[in-house]
């Protein structure tokens, strides 16, 4: 990291959803930016917690017992194991850590996993 | 966590500079908020990166070949083993990633390690 990372100008660089960007790397973690729209099938992470903080923007992140409201500067770091989908009415902007090597759609099998490249 | 995590509520409930409050837990991390204002010793942490995202203000990075400007939005890792120090005229306030249990002074023989707690 040559410089710091402008999360907002790395957001401006790509318009699909879905698609988390890499940024930086933290101790074998790939710290991301992604925009969501629409809603994610249910799914778990078997071996890692998920972190989820919201940039821009609102998203409700649904778990199967309850539902989190997730707005602006807000952060909800899901345990691994539990099954959660993120659903969001209008696009949200979230900065996303999940550990290397790890499907964003974790045991899902509805969705395929994002390819995750550096920005 | 029961809810989300609102960061600017949470830096609204303490005052004290250089004593990062526990937030929440990612795969044995601790996510911190914390205000600095001054400047820190140099040090490094032997065995782990070290996640800064400033969430209001500004500081400087200072590494011991340069200075990392690092506003609003930005975020900056220092890889581990690389001496650093954060640098703020006015207050920051910055979102904190480092293993549990890591000191966050580091190897500083300068200052004695904040006791990190839950907020």
């Amino acid at each position: 990291m040559k410089k710091a990372v402008n999360l907002k100008e790395e957001l401006a660089l790509f318009e699909e959803h879905w698609s988390p960007k890499i940024v930086g790397e933290y101790n074998g973690n790939e710290v991301m930016v992604v925009k969501f729209k629409g809603e994610y099938p249910f799914h778990s992470h078997a071996d890692t917690d998920d972190f989820f903080l919201v940039l821009e923007g609102r998203m409700t992140m649904e778990l199967r017992d309850r539902k989190i409201e997730v707005g602006p500067g807000e952060l909800f770091i899901v345990p691994k194991g539990v099954e959660h989908r993120p659903v969001a009415e209008e696009e949200v902007k979230v900065l996303l850590i999940e550990p290397k090597g790890e499907p964003n759609s974790g045991d899902s099998t509805e969705r395929a996993p994002a390819v995750k490249e550096w920005i």
